[in-house]
Formats: C-alpha cells, structure tokens, sequence
C-alpha cells in the first residue's frame, strides 16, 4: 500500500479538512501500516487496531497539543503516534534507538505524559487539567482509559477526585470487552449491561441524523443548541458508577464511527463539568485473525500476515513457573494462583483451566492482589501471586503492611525482572531486587534456568515468611549446571571471583570460558546473605559482583556493606545498572549496553 | 465508673444475651472508657467514639473469631478491643508492650488481620473469605470501612473483584460523614446523596416494627420469610455505585441503633451475594468536645477530659513545612499543595485556607496523588506533595514511573520519617530511604531541625529533577548549628567519625560532648553521595554509621559499597533498624532500642 493520505499527515490539524471518505481511507491505510509494522518488530496488535477510529475522531474534535491527550497504557497510542509527526519512524517503532511503543514526552510534543503502566491517564490528564486552569491556558486534557485498566485503583482515585470538577476535563473509556485477560470484575459486568441498553443504538441513529443537518459542527454552535444537548443529554444520560462519581455519561457510542465519537467529543468539551464518553470498539478490528482471538494478538512477536501469528508453545520462564503450580496444586490442594490481569502473559492459562476455584484473576489491581494473596496465605492456603517486576511495584506497601509485618506466607512469583527488551523503560524490572530486599522476613531467590527455577517454587511452597523468586522475561540458555540446591554454589577457579545471580550465572560461565583463571560465586539465595556466603566470598583477593538490577539498593551493596564491615582488604566491584532507566532495545543489546554480558565481563576482568 | 457489664465480657459471646436496656448501658461504659484511657495514653478518640454501638451490633450478629471481622484502619478498632477480652489491657494502649492500637493478629484471634494503613480491610476480608470456602469453613468475612478510606483505589478494586462473589461476603461503610480531613471527592457526594434520601427513616421504622414481632431473629427464619425480605429489599435498595459493582446495597441505618444494624447484618448474612451495608454514624458521639470538633479529636494526645483536648499550636516540623510553603507561595504562584486527605496532619490547614485554588486534598489516594503531582510538575507549576513516609508507600510505582522517567520535577515532603512512636509497626517510616535511593533521577535530604528544613524546602522549588526532604514526627531538639547548606557538613574532632543525617545528628552531638575526640559529618543532602563525600570520609580511620531507617538499602550500605569500591582500608560499621519491625513505645524508647540514641553511641565508639 502506498499511504497516500497518510503520508502527507504532518501533524493533527492535517486530518482536520478530510471528507469522510477520505478519513475513511485513511483509517485503512493506517491499519495496514501498523499491521505490516507489528507483524515485522512485534507489538500491540490487537489493541491498536480496534482504536484507530477512535484517535482519528480525537484528533478531528480535539487540537493536539493544546488539548493534551493521554492514551493509556499506550497499547493504544500507535494511531496517535501516525498522525502526530511520526510516520516516517514508524518502521522503527520498539527498536533500539527507535520510537517507543508507549507514549513518551522526550519523543513528541503530542505526548504529554509516560504511560506504560496501566491506570494512571486519569491522574496525569487531570494534574495536565488543573495544571492548565491556573496557568490560566485553554484547552482540555483528555484521558483514553481501556475497559482494563478501569479496574485498577488508581482511575478510581483519579475519577473520585475529577468527579467534583467544575471544568470540560473529560474520560474517554474505550470499551473493547476485554482486557488484556478476559476481565472478570463487577466493573465488565457493570459495563455489559451499560453496552447492552437498547437505547444505544436508536441515540446513535437520532443523533447521527439530527447532525447531519447542520453545517458545522463547532463549540459555540453547540452551545447555541442547547435544546438539542439537553435532548440528548435524556437519551444518553444514565445512572451508573460514573455518573454516581459526578461525571456526566455519554454513550455507548460505536468506536468505529468517526463522525458520531466526533460530536460526542465536542458536546463534552461545551459541558462545565467533567465527562465520561463510553466508546464501543472490537479488538483486533480490520484483521480477521485478531479479531477471532483478540487475546493472542494483544502483545506480539514478528509474524507472517497471510498465515497469522503463532501462538508460541516455546518453552520459557513464564511456561515453566506455570506449569510447575500445576504440579504443585495437583497434590497439594493448598496451592492458589493469584494474577493481575496476567493470566496469559504470567503462564497460569493452564492453572486457571484445571484449577478454577483457586485461581484468581483480580483485575490489573496489584494492591489488591498482594494484600488478598497474603489474606489467604493468613488462613494456611498456599498462594503465589504471579506479576511481572515492574508491575508488582504497585504492590510494595502491601507486601510491607499487609504481608510482611504479620509474617503471612505470601509467594511472589515476579516475572520479567531484569532488563525485558523492547517494551523500554517503563516495564524494566530494574527495581525489585532493592525494594523487595528492605522488607524484613523476605527471602528471595533468583534462578538461572528452568529446572532451578521448578527445584526453587517447589521449595518455597513448603517455606514461611514471605517468598519471592524471580526470574527474566524469556528462555533459558540450557546448562548442565544441577549444583543450584543449596543457597549459593562456587565453582572454583582461581583467587579471583565473580559474584552473581539470575540470568547472569550464564554469561559469567560463558566469560569463565574465555579467561579460564577464575571462580565464579552463584547466589541462588539473593536475600538474605548468611555470615558464610560473606565469610566465601571474602577469602577471594578480587570480586567482581554482577548483577542485572539498579546499583543503588542491590545485592552487590549489601555484600559491599557486610564484606567493608567484615574487615575484607581486597578489591571490590560493583557493576549493574548506574543510576539510570534502560530504554528500548533487544535484550541481549541492553545487557551490553549496561555492561552485562560476557564480553563486557571478559574486558573488566582482563582490565 | 465501675464498668459493671464491660468488665465481666471477656469474650463477644458474653454481649449476644444482654438485654436492649444492659446494651444501651454497655455502650455508655465503653464510651467512658475509651474517653478515659485516651485521655492518659493519647490515641484515635472521634471515629472510636462512634463506632460503639456499630461494633456492639457486629459483635451480636456475627460470632467471631469463626466470622473474621476486619476494621479498617484500625482507628475505630477499640471497642472491639474492650469485647474481645482487652479490658483488663487496655490501659497500656499504644504504649511499649501494651496493646496495639490498631487491629493486630499477634494479639487476639478476633484481630484477623493488620490494618493500619487505609483501605486494606476489604482486599483482606475478601481473601479470608475466599480461604474460608475453599477450606470448607463456615462463617463469613466482615470488612468495616470508613467513608474516608472508601476513597482508596484499593478499596475499589476489592470491591470490583468481589462483586461478583456468589456467598454472604459482607462490607460495612461506617460513613462518619468526614474522613480525616474533610472529604472532598465525588465518592462524598454520591454519599451525601443516599444519606439524604428520605426512604431512610421509613425503612428504618418500618422494618424494626416488622422485627419486633418476631420473637427470634436468626438466619432459618429470615429464610423462610421472603417475603418480608423481598419488601425490604424493595425499599431498601437502591441504585448506586455500590449496587453498579454487584453489591446488595442496605441502608443507609442509623449507626448508633444497635438493633437495626443487628438486624441488618443478619439479612446481609442470609444472601448468597455480596452486601454493602451503609451505616451512618457521628464522629466523636457521646464526648461533646468530640462531636463539636471531630476533626480536632481525630488523633489526640492526653488531655483533660473536663476541659477537652487544647489543639496544640506548639511548632513542629509538620508546621514548620506547611508555613514554609505559605511564605513560598506568596511570592511564586506556581507553588502548590498536594495532600492525600491528611491537611492537619502534614501542616497545610493555612496553606489550604489561604491557597484554596493551589491546594488539593485529593482523599486517601496516594497513588493519584504522586501522578496528579508529577503532571502538575511537567506543566510547569512547583507541587510539593506533602505525605506520611509510610503511606507514600503505596506512590512507589508512581514516582518511578510517572514523575522519575520523564525526570518531571515533582517534590516530595516526607513527613513522619523514622521512628514514629506510638502508632507502631504500621506507621514507621523506615523505608523511605531504601526505596527512594533506589530511583533514578531523585535527591533525598533529611534535615535535623526547623531551620534547615525551611532552608531546603525553599532550595528545592528551584530545583529540577525529583526532590524528596523528609523530617521526622514531632519537634526538634534546639541547636545553634547553622551551617546546614552545603550537602555534608564536617565537624572535627579526630580520626573517628560518626557519619550521620537527620534527627540523629542531634543525638551524634550530644555523645561528641561525652566522648570529645570524635568528628562528626552530617550529611545533609543523603542521596546521591558526591565522590567528595566518599574521599572526605574515607580520610577517617574509623567511620560509625548511625541512620533512623532499615540498614538494608540504607545510606550506610551505599557508602559502604562505594568505600570499599575506592578501596577504604579502615573501619566502618553501619548502626540502623536490622531487619525488623519496630512496635509502638514513646519514639526515644524505640531510639534506644534499636540502638540509635545518644547513649547507644556513646557506648559503641568506647567499646
């Protein structure tokens, strides 16, 4: 496809002037564009798809920059990033030194804030809202906010603060019947029954035909309408969670109709008071595979267009740390698998299949989640809580507060902790190992491989105090190491040493190969550090401590700290990651960036 | 009084046989009990005082400990206490090795849980519940939850998982019309709205009439009575957010009739969904001073009972903070407040009265509150988020990823950091520095007194990047030191040194004058550490490291690390909280307990 329309868009107000069989047009060649990128660097598919008409009817309403609009999550954001000036980089979208898949202010003025966790466009559009008035400035702010991440607190705690506004700051909830797992919540049961009235489509009809007939659609005309808005506002206005929490509800609009999102828009920016625009859109819409099963197509890897993507049975960590519940919870009816909304992506379909009663998908609603797992763990069930690192973030005063001080068992399987590659900085699991090693009664663990990482959750099924084992985004590279048991392993090799963990016991023993005089210490245990693992590791004339994790706040400090304490004279170095976020590359390029990996071993050592 | 009733309960069996006359005598006892030992111990006396007949009625209807309720907060936990076999404690109340004064499971089996931050109390009950079918217990899970903490993301997204719950899974709103401050947010006035409705006091009469014809109220025969509970429900249910996310909406009751909450809460047991029962309450009933003033009774420190609590307007660091933002703000209309529903307690009452348009409570939400802040802080404007150490907590996530990442200057006023003293375990604020040193972007100080905080408040509104100041509870200890505004102060006096911040560097002063030849440097900005610093240090024979936090990930392990890195041959030993908890105790007790007060210096540099 050549994109003829969309590759003359400069910026929004070049959507502005189309016809709508232009914008139709446009809309195709934009779903093409981001099927023939994704299908190339991976990506969100599904998600994207089903919002293209939905960002084109915000950019034809709505003046971006002026009026700031925040995507959420931003696996909805690629529209957005085609119409703002980013056509020509597209192609490099989640690639090192490329565009991010997230929206991400250092990349263009048309995005306003980082949203690569879920939930928190309400908050920041609403500071952007507020932020504006008493700068005396014009223009809106608007948050696009998934069915999904309507589930997590942090929307509530935005729209309880929003909903007493006096000002057009406005909602818009894209509703595509799924999160990123089917959403199992009261609030998807609440907005079935909102999608299902029947008012819907006659609201749409009436008010589609009542527009046509007028000329331009603009601000003061529709404030000149005021009878107009007032009918619609009996056909649209319903009671329900929003309208309770002081918004006004417009909707269930069909989020594939530009020219009726459009009007809604504008009648919400006329109000003086905050809005709420309910928009209906299918995941996945415009390719066919998607569509049938938007849930393989949410997050994908490169794939072919005429045959569609795979669903990878490839073995990887997640798989492993799923598949080893299975086994657990087949003899032992204690064993409970709690996710945030992570089923697929955390490995528990599986679980979820065989053992529905004591699986639990909470929705993307991490305090919840620990403090409910830590709740069971209280009453003697065995629950492990799966989450990738970065999002368990949200969790962290609950594991403190409502976990750790009362020493309930709670078991957190933390997935992607370390560097994940192209989703960039805001999903790096960079953090754990430093928040999660300041809580008393934690231990925590860090596999290598899988058959260390099934030994380490069997093990920690049977163990009090709170459990933490983690493990990276991705495969394993086999090994034929077993040694993995006790709580650290040395191989021996010479006086000097390198310390570390996790996936980089691997690129330490690659190094090792290399320079062959040297040992290596493997922390399978990486919280606490017994007086034997400091007494081992200070009888080396040289450590070198490795680890894939922030510096500040790391294992290789609280060794540094114990070892200084301990009176060791030796040198001593701690390499990880220095103050600073990793942006989106490969894996295995950040590690190198961040001297990680063998090589980079191998030069320091040789150093 | 001679509490006659309450003093022979030692379990809540023993209040299900009383009479409507002896239990009206019962709540009059407890009132003058709790207004008593408040009075000497200081504690939570408004949202106790009204919730006695609340806890009465729960304490008939259900059968705990094999029904778990859970108070949330805990600030309304202490007639529970007294009919949970605490009488005869609780005279030590939030004193060393007396009784909690929150919800704590290692001091009764009728605390099921601990619930000392807000908005944990559903997310728990839940998970209990849960537990307690998949067991194949009977008994329900009871969360009692306050209007106030109703504005935690929290509480909603355990509302939204539990919606769709098929057992008697029960919440009960104690709406005392006002959370710890005022409470603002749209969740209030869907409040207001159903307080309000005029079926209240129909329902309230008519079904009690009904209720008094029965002679036995118990679970078999409201079965058998559908009808009757049909017409009830009929009445009583109405739509709203409640109702929108699955729960049967009951009430709103009057919170100080014993019967009609009883009654209530038996109907609630009897469903197979999930029941929202909304109680209305007065925060203060019963202690005129309390009820005129609740928000001045909210937490209080002994005072007269005949001439009411004096609301102290001695200074302390909160005051000095909220008066230093004031003096701000008139000159530079960019300053703004943020506060997650806590105005007195961080010293903003002027700010807020004299700033209305710049101030934002924006309820107990800290996760909003981080986000709100940080765009607030992206537009431009200078938002000092003014927060408990503890419960910033729950903003971790949000200052990574919302404020850190984009390097959005937002500004964090970390108050009650370090020993906090009575309230205990719950409320240290003993991690702070460990996970905010772990954030790219972030430069943490810890004043030791008024002066220098007001000096470094005002230094960074002009700063970029994140800034955290944070200062302990309560006041400073006088001293003529002035010169606090570099980022490490030396004060010689030997090859030794205590290397110190914050409050202790009060206490490091005090041990310099008995042992004399000792240096002292005081590092005023803590994180990150110059490599001046380090080499300034490094020059000591001996380093002592005393710091008011966790050790682990604590500033003593950062410098630890680093000194060795730089090669450090001499001594050096870190003095923090190791691994653990710290209980409640007046905060210089718990200082000498964790070894951290002057005397525990003396003796460590002369051993």
């Amino acid at each position: 496809m050549d994109y003829r329309i969309l590759s003359k868009i400069k910026s929004p107000q070049d959507i502005k002037g189309l016809s709508q069989k232009q914008v139709e047009i446009l809309c195709g060649e934009i779903r093409d564009c981001i099927i023939n990128t994704v299908s190339k660097n991976g990506g969100h598919l599904a998600s994207n798809l089903g919002s293209v008409e939905l960002t084109v009817a915000l950019h034809r309403a709505f003046n971006s920059p002026e009026d700031e609009i925040i995507f959420d999550v931003g696996h909805q954001c690629y529209t957005h990033k085609l119409l703002t000036g980013r056509f020509d980089k597209f192609s490099s979208i989640r690639q090192k030194d490329g565009i991010s898949g997230y929206m991400k202010p250092s990349e263009s003025e048309h995005d306003p804030f980082i949203t690569g966790h879920s939930s928190n466009s309400i908050s920041a559009a609403y500071g952007i809202f507020k932020a504006k008035r008493l700068k005396g400035e014009s223009g809106t702010a608007v948050a696009v906010i998934g069915d999904g991440a309507m589930t997590g607190g942090m929307a509530y705690e935005a729209l309880n603060n929003a909903g007493n506004e006096k000002g057009n700051f406005i909602v818009v909830l894209n509703d595509n019947k799924m999160s990123i797992s089917q959403n199992v919540g009261a609030m998807a049961r609440a907005l079935t029954k909102m999608r299902n009235k029947k008012k819907y489509h006659n609201f749409k009809f009436a008010f589609r035909r009542l527009l046509l007939k007028i000329p331009a659609v603009g601000k003061p005309l529709y404030r000149a309408f005021d009878a107009i808005k007032d009918a619609v506002k009996a056909i649209v206005y319903k009671k329900n969670i929003f309208s309770s929490l002081g918004f006004n509800y417009l909707g269930p609009v069909d989020g594939h109709d530009v020219a009726a999102m459009e009007s809604l828009f504008k009648i919400a920016e006329s109000y003086n008071k905050p809005s709420l625009i309910h928009v209906i859109t299918t995941k996945g819409k415009g390719y066919s595979y998607a569509e049938l099963s938007p849930k393989n197509y949410h997050g994908v890897s490169p794939f072919d267009i005429e045959e569609g993507a795979n669903v990878s049975d490839k073995l990887n960590f997640s798989a492993v740390a799923g598949n080893t519940l299975c086994e657990l919870a087949e003899k032992d009816d204690k064993i409970c698998a709690v996710t945030a909304a992570m089923t697929e992506g955390t490995g528990l379909s599986k679980f979820a299949e065989k053992y529905p009663e004591r699986f639990f998908d909470v929705g993307i609603a991490e305090q919840h989640a620990v403090t409910f797992s830590a709740a069971l763990a209280k009453e003697g069930l065995k629950p492990f809580f799966a989450v990738y690192s970065s999002f368990l973030q949200r969790g962290f005063d609950q594991i403190i507060h409502d976990a750790a001080i009362g020493n309930f068992p709670l078991r957190l399987l933390i997935d992607r902790a370390g560097i994940v590659g192209e989703d960039g900085e805001t999903h790096q699991g960079l953090f754990d190992v430093s928040y999660l090693s300041s809580i008393p009664n934690i231990s925590i663990y860090s596999p290598s491989q899988y058959d260390e990482l099934c030994y380490r959750i069997k093990y920690v099924a049977e163990c009090d105090g709170i459990s933490a084992v983690r493990y990276p985004r991705g495969c394993e590279k086999p090994s034929d190491f077993t040694d993995f048991k006790k709580d650290y392993s040395v191989i021996e090799g010479g006086k000097r040493a390198i310390v570390t963990y996790g996936r980089l016991f691997s690129e330490a023993m690659t190094a090792k190969e290399t320079i062959g005089d040297i040992s290596i210490v493997k922390l399978n245990k990486i919280y606490p550090l017994s007086d034997d693992l400091i007494k081992t590791v200070a009888d080396f004339d040289e450590i070198y401590f490795f680890e894939e994790t922030e510096k500040s706040g790391g294992i290789g400090e609280h060794i540094g700290g114990r070892l200084l304490e301990n009176g060791y004279k030796g040198k001593f170095t701690v390499h990880a990651v220095n103050d600073r976020f990793v942006s989106a590359a490969e894996t295995t390029e950040s590690l190198a960036e961040c001297g990680l990996d063998s090589n980079s071993m191998i030069n320091i050592l040789r150093k």
